[in-house]
This record gives C-alpha cells, sequence and structure tokens, in this order.
C-alpha cells in the first residue's frame, strides 16, 4: 500500500494506474475509520482495479462551534485498516494542501442543502460539496463510494455529480450497524457506555416507523410524533429533528408515499448522532 | 470536423483522442465568432493535438432583462468558421442537454465575482463559473483558452480551477481589436456604423490611462477622472463603470502599483461593451 502525501503524489500514482488500464475506485474519509468505512473499501475493491482512500478531516464543513479540532485522527490505526482492506493508496493531505490559501470557490447545492441537517450545520454540505469537488478532481475515479448513514450527504453528492456533469458514478452502500442497532459512526467512540446502550433507542425509533407504515398508518406527523416517544426514553436526549421526506427531493410530505427517507438527529450528552432508513411503499 | 450534438457523442470523441495519445485543446464560446474566437482556436492549435471548440448560448449566465434570447446564433457561419480555423470538434449542445432538469449545484467564486461586471450583472459570474466547470467535466480538456477582453471571466475561471484542484490549465490570449481600436465582441454587430466610430473612445480611454501612467501619475482618482472625460465623448454612452484595480485581487486601488488592470462597461445606446488593459508598472 503506497501513502500519497501530496496532490502531486497522489495524481501521479493515478496516471500509472490509468496508463495501466486500471479503473479507479474511490472512498473519501475523514478517518477514524471503522467497519462502515471498510464496507465502502470492499465494495471498491470488488468493482474497481485500484483503490484509493483519502483521509482528510476537512475544516470547511465543520461549523465554528462543531468538533473539528476534537475530531479523531488515529492516522497509524487507519493506515494499519487500510493496508488489511487491500487499499491501493491512501492520501492523507493537510490542510495547507487542501486550502493553500484562501479558497474563494464554493460548490453549493441548493434546496437540498437546506433541510434537515442543513438546518442545524449552516454551510455544513457547502463544505462537503466543495471539498468533494476537489477530492474527485484530484483523484479522478471512475467510482466513489459513499455510505447511506450520511443520507443527505449521498444524496446532495449525487446531484453535484449530476449537475456539473462531473465524469464519475456515486455509489451508496448500506449503513453498518453496531450489534445494539446504532449506526457506526467515528462519533461513537465518544459516547459513554450508558450512552452507547441509550443510542440504541435511535434505530429503535427508525423501526418504530418501519412497523407504523408496514401497519398502514401514512400520516407523517402521527408517525413522527410515536417516533418521538421512543427517542425520548433516551435521558438527556436533544432531538433535532425526527422527519419523514421524499427520498429524492427530501422535501417535507403530509402523507407517506413512494420511496421515503425517515431521518434522525439527536445529541446525547455532547455528542450529536445521526440515523436513517429508506422505505420504499412500493406506490 | 466532427459536430458531436450530444454529451454522449463528445465524451466518446474525447475519449477516442485520449487512447490515440492526444493532447485536449478546448475554446468555450457562445458563438456569433470573430477573431478574437479565431485567435484561441489558433493558439489551442499551437499546443495542443485535439481541438474542441463548444458554442453555447448558456442562459444561467444571463440576466432577466439581458440579451439571452436575442444573443446572435449564426451556427452555420460559425461551423464554417471553425472548420477553416482547423478545428477538430465542434459541441453545440441544446440548453435541454445542458440543463435536463433543475439546475441546483451552482459554483460561486467570492470576492471576485462582485465588482467591476459583477455589480451590473449579479449572477451572471456564478452562472459562467458553472457552466465552464460543466463544460470542463465533459470535455476533459488540458488547456481551455479564454480572451483576455473579458478580464474579470479569465481571472474567475483560473481561481475556479485553482481552488477546485481542475485538473487543466488557463490560458489567457491577448485581446484582438478592430482597426479602428474597440475589442472584437459579438455584440458589435449590434452596433450602428456611428456608434462603431464612437466606440473607439472606450480603447481610447484605455490608452489615456496607460499614458497618464506613463507620465508619472499614479492617483487613480485623477486618471478615471481624465478616462471619463474620453468616454463622455460618446453621444449617449452610459458609463457603468471605469476601474483601476490590481490585476489580481480586482479590489480597488488608490494608488497604481505593480500590475493593474483598468477595466471599462459602457452602455452605448442599449448595447453593453466592456474593454480592459493590463499595465505592469512593475513595482
Amino acid at each position: 500500500m503506497k501513502i500519497a502525501k501530496t496532490i502531486e503524489s497522489i495524481r501521479c500514482l493515478i496516471k500509472a494506474a490509468r496508463r495501466a488500464g486500471k479503473t479507479i475506485g474511490f472512498v473519501p474519509t475523514m478517518g477514524a475509520l471503522h467497519t462502515g468505512h471498510i464496507s465502502l473499501i470492499e465494495a471498491a475493491k470488488e468493482n474497481c482495479d485500484f483503490v484509493v482512500v483519502s483521509i482528510f478531516v476537512n475544516p470547511t464543513q465543520f461549523g465554528p462551534k462543531e468538533d473539528f479540532k476534537k475530531y479523531p485522527r488515529p492516522l497509524e490505526a487507519d493506515l494499519k485498516m487500510c493496508r488489511k482492506a487491500g487499499v491501493d493508496v491512501v492520501f492523507p493531505p493537510t490542510p495547507h494542501q487542501m486550502y493553500p490559501a484562501e479558497n474563494l470557490t464554493w460548490v453549493n447545492v441548493e434546496k437540498l442543502s437546506e433541510p434537515l441537517c442543513g438546518k442545524f450545520r449552516p454551510g455544513h454540505f457547502r463544505g462537503v460539496a466543495t471539498v468533494c469537488a476537489k477530492l474527485f478532481n484530484i483523484v479522478l475515479p471512475d467510482i466513489a463510494y459513499f455510505g447511506q448513514k450520511d443520507a443527505q450527504q449521498a444524496i446532495i453528492i449525487k446531484q453535484m455529480v449530476a449537475d456539473l456533469n462531473m465524469p464519475l458514478k456515486i455509489v451508496v452502500c448500506p449503513t453498518v450497524r453496531e450489534k445494539n442497532g446504532p449506526a457506526m459512526s467515528s462519533r461513537n467512540q465518544y459516547l459513554t457506555p450508558q450512552q452507547k446502550k441509550d443510542a440504541a433507542f435511535i434505530y429503535k425509533s427508525l423501526q418504530k416507523c418501519r412497523q407504523m407504515i408496514k401497519q398502514g398508518v401514512r400520516n407523517t406527523k402521527k408517525i413522527t410524533a410515536e417516533m418521538r416517544k421512543v427517542l425520548r426514553r433516551i435521558p438527556s436526549a436533544e432531538i433535532q429533528y425526527v422527519s419523514i421526506v421524499d427520498a429524492e427531493t427530501i422535501q417535507n410530505i403530509d402523507k407517506v408515499a413512494g420511496k421515503v427517507l425517515v431521518a434522525v438527529a439527536v445529541k446525547i450528552g455532547l455528542i450529536r448522532l445521526i440515523d436513517n432508513i429508506i422505505i420504499d411503499t412500493g406506490k
């Protein structure tokens, strides 16, 4: 496994892989890798000849009061996991390499960036879209892999790729969960053992929704009210949103119909956790 | 010369050229080609193996009260000029091909898009940056060519390419002028013979500036006042701006120093004309 420490060196390795006729799979990450990331790498390994993983805690997607500084950066452990997973190149640039001067150019995906997490993290998705555009232009992959856990991010990146005619395909892989339900997240490690147990109610609230829809309930207010009841069983939980939205436009809906995204954001203590499921009612 | 009428067909031709080891030069235009465009094609021919010209009157860079609908579209004449100039492929997409659905993703280059023309054409440079990002992603050129006549556009596109790590080089070619001075522009054809004569005062105002700087004048207010006097000799001219700015940041300056951009926008009747020169005072 190679470690490309500069933009020039990753470009050089990519060029060589291209010249050798290889297809390039790309998994952009912020590091602190877990089984969820590994599932993305495995998907890339399955479909591409040459797999690149970037590890970059992107400053422009964190708000001024968010956890940019204390976000975990266990580079050695990450490299070990990448090596074990059969990654070809890891690209762990420094903030200075990615933003050598004041960044003036921003990619913004309107409408899709505003609801759900966008409401609680202003500027977050502008930072995500911009850094993904940059990374795509550096790595020039055939396919880039994202996790369903960050549902809104995946929808925004897909829209950006389509709107800007970017020459790559986005593949979204299923959320990988802890044994007791919670979606894998680099932020889970901040939780106390009790909070980890409590976090199970997040996925339970989503299952509650699935169950109600199965039983024929279609009124989204009725469903989210029941979901909130489940979430309130977490002591000290601050519910940011409990939303049932159209799975493509992520706009609010009154009645469940077609493919819907059920998404939840909850703060347990200082730790913000998100989770979601997609339910296809087939109409 | 080939004419690629769809995104799929241009991608296919580009892929074949790449496979043949050719370097790709790209000249994005809005058509109504003139000698200025041809000079860009010639520069591309000189440095690249395979030259692509796009012809697309981009709706998203026109304001609601601007001349999108009546902008000239002499496609047959344009194709003839491209053929004569030795272009390999012309790409003249329809608006529907470029914007098949509502476009949600916008590329915005902050600060550089706001002064000069940006003040009079809100949203213009956002549309320009976005369509250039799209075209670059479709054509994937090694080098793209722009004219110095649209100085602010060239600065913005260069910044976008640098900020987003786009894998291409931007080359800016000198302004080509009519015999009596005015910069070549597709909009010149709207002018009456008298207005064409009057338009000469635009370049004369720039020459006035060059002369004053040569004589040692450094106070920008003093210089622009004299330039305005020259421009006022055009009957019915509406001066939009007469600016001396830093050639890189395009921010206003009080004293001429280093490399400066001297830029003018004037409406003669309904026709908006722009022109500029760069003066390097060497400090």
